[in-house]
């Protein structure tokens, strides 16, 4: 998508230089920083100090990370100790893992028994490369089918513009390009749809005011920033047609476990007869589990994400240290609560059948 | 209520010095400032800054505010019109207006055809402390029925610790003393039963995690900060056994009229079949009206508390120039999704019948 007018993904490479270059999502929205990575190292810590964030972009980070690492190792007979040493520590960088873990078992694959360090780093390459290009089609398809909804409502509602919220980031900066839920967005803008995309602030870390409304802005598409709080009077006053949000993990049932806050914005939705969808690449569903609340473990966090707000002008304190602070990162939605999943392979009700019936079609 | 161990109110008043005394809340919890105020000025300038806010504490203040006025008049034969002008003006010093209204009215009342300046003096002083004296003991009354409620589930979950959630700042910091949704809380606390409130951040101007933990902190109340995303996932999880929050209006069916956010509460109460409470005298039901989310008008306040976060180190921007912003302050929930009101003349259903029973005994 686009920054100031000019074309973006959220990570580019350059063979011959030997270099990866990213977009330091930490600085933004404030500031517009291409950072370049170098080493197998500066990968590593981009994905472990969050300047690349979203499972997509993480996955696809690690991948160009450990072709990073065959341009550093000198000794082109003794390389492959070095090189699974190196998939397992990528591995650690976040915990969160599951694209993480996939990123580099591609790539691991790729490489798997070559000899020749020069043949190594260009199936690696290669891998990433091919990694990266998926992931945009996954985006775009999901976008595709995304916008079938948004362009019906702007039918049923006599082609005025369709009123859209979203929670967290689940837009290109969270992938490579297009997004998950705001990829439907996009492709409804594009096609001259006039949509408005209420973005909720997202406490703690604030991805709706700070990455969302960033995107959005960028691309030229209306919108308003909102506190966490205001969502469900938006909707008693008919000021919301549709929910989209991303996922993190669905279950085989089709429980959703996103950003914390996620199942509040399900509940006002469903209270209010507005369709809630979630937009996910299939990859995210996890066909071993069924009971999302009891089963999906939460990630607590860091307390300073809730006791401090972080800005342009810094870090302010909201919560002194005589209280304590809990930070869950995550919530599960149950699957009754959401209208349909909005996938690159279509759209299906969130429900085992549903998504078994994703999978039957072959692709 | 109690500060570093000494006891409290948010406001007072010595008739000898000519002085009122208020809590800078502005300043809380990083600073605790107790200010002078000496005139009408004074006094019209801490409720309009919100030095003070709460509706209890803003009609009090404002009560005594006249009494400043009536101090400040020299001509004693002359002084009723000028009067009249300070009743008129201080009704200005905020918008929301019922209880500010109601402490104007009440002094203006009080000195009515009073010719003697000494003796309207006397009067106006009396009349405010007579105010105070009613908000204490109507906040009290809440306290003792809403305990019972706590009680109740304390000895139903076998003497284990009661997990309350709690919504903004309806607690002593809003009134004089014991509070609304908070008085239940201390009334348990005092009588020994094991209490831990989640008190909710609430976005944007953070009255949970500023003013509610403070004031538990100070009552050595366990209590932990979540942000207003969390409540669902606790509620989901087991750790919240009912939920107790204040109300601005109350409509005749029972509809609730509080900060922003409380619906989606409500909601998540309801799906997971946890209780819940509104703490309210019953001078803030409205009788006139029946359907809370059409009739009640909601108060659109400045962007710049969506925009910034303000805490111990000064304010921090999130949400850029170039992203609109829009900042309801309040919601309305609907009386279906509320257990029960807990008001001064004792426990109702949230329906008309219910509300009218609690009028139809005499106190």
């Amino acid at each position: 998508m686009h920054i100031n007018g000019q074309y973006f993904q959220t990570i580019w490479a350059d063979w011959h230089q030997s270099e990866l270059m990213i977009i330091d999502q930490k600085k933004l929205p404030f500031q517009i920083n291409i950072k370049k990575l170098k080493s197998f190292n500066d990968s590593f810590q981009a994905i472990a100090n969050m300047e690349v964030r979203g499972a997509p972009l993480i996955g696809v980070t690690a991948a160009y990370g450990l072709w990073l690492a065959l341009n550093e190792f000198h000794n082109d007979s003794d390389f492959r100790d070095d090189f699974l040493l190196a998939c397992k520590t990528m591995k650690k960088a976040r915990p969160t893992a599951v694209n993480l873990a996939f990123g580099v078992d591609k790539v691991c694959d790729a490489v798997n028994g070559v000899e020749d360090i020069a043949r190594a780093r260009e199936l690696a390459f290669q891998c990433a490369e091919l990694l990266k290009s998926e992931e945009i089609a996954c985006s775009e398809a999901i976008g595709e089918f995304g916008c079938e909804l948004i362009e019906q409502i702007w039918i049923e509602k006599g082609r005025k513009t369709v009123n859209i919220l979203t929670h967290c980031n689940a837009g290109w900066l969270a992938c490579i390009d297009w997004g998950t839920a705001l990829a439907p967005v996009y492709k409804a803008h594009l096609k001259g749809i006039p949509v408005h995309v209420w973005v909720d602030e997202t406490r703690p870390r604030n991805q709706g005011s700070k990455l969302t409304a960033f995107e959005l802005h960028h691309e030229g598409i209306n919108h308003t920033v909102i506190v966490d709080n205001a969502g469900g009077h938006l909707m008693q006053h008919g000021m919301v047609d549709m929910v989209i949000v991303g996922s993190d993990r669905t279950t085989r049932s089709g429980d959703v476990c996103n950003k914390i806050g996620t199942y509040l914005k399900a509940l006002a939705a469903f209270d209010n007869k507005i369709p809630f969808y979630v937009a996910l690449p299939t990859s995210s569903i996890d066909l071993t589990i069924k009971n999302g609340a009891e089963e999906i473990p939460i990630e607590t966090r860091h307390d300073a994400e809730v006791r401090y707000a972080e800005g342009e002008n810094g870090k302010t304190l909201l919560v002194p240290e005589y209280s304590p602070v809990v930070n869950h990162g995550f919530d599960v939605t149950p699957a009754r609560l959401v209208t349909s999943l909005i996938t690159e392979r279509g759209i299906c009700p969130a429900s085992e059948d549903g998504i078994l019936s994703l999978f039957a079609v072959k692709h």
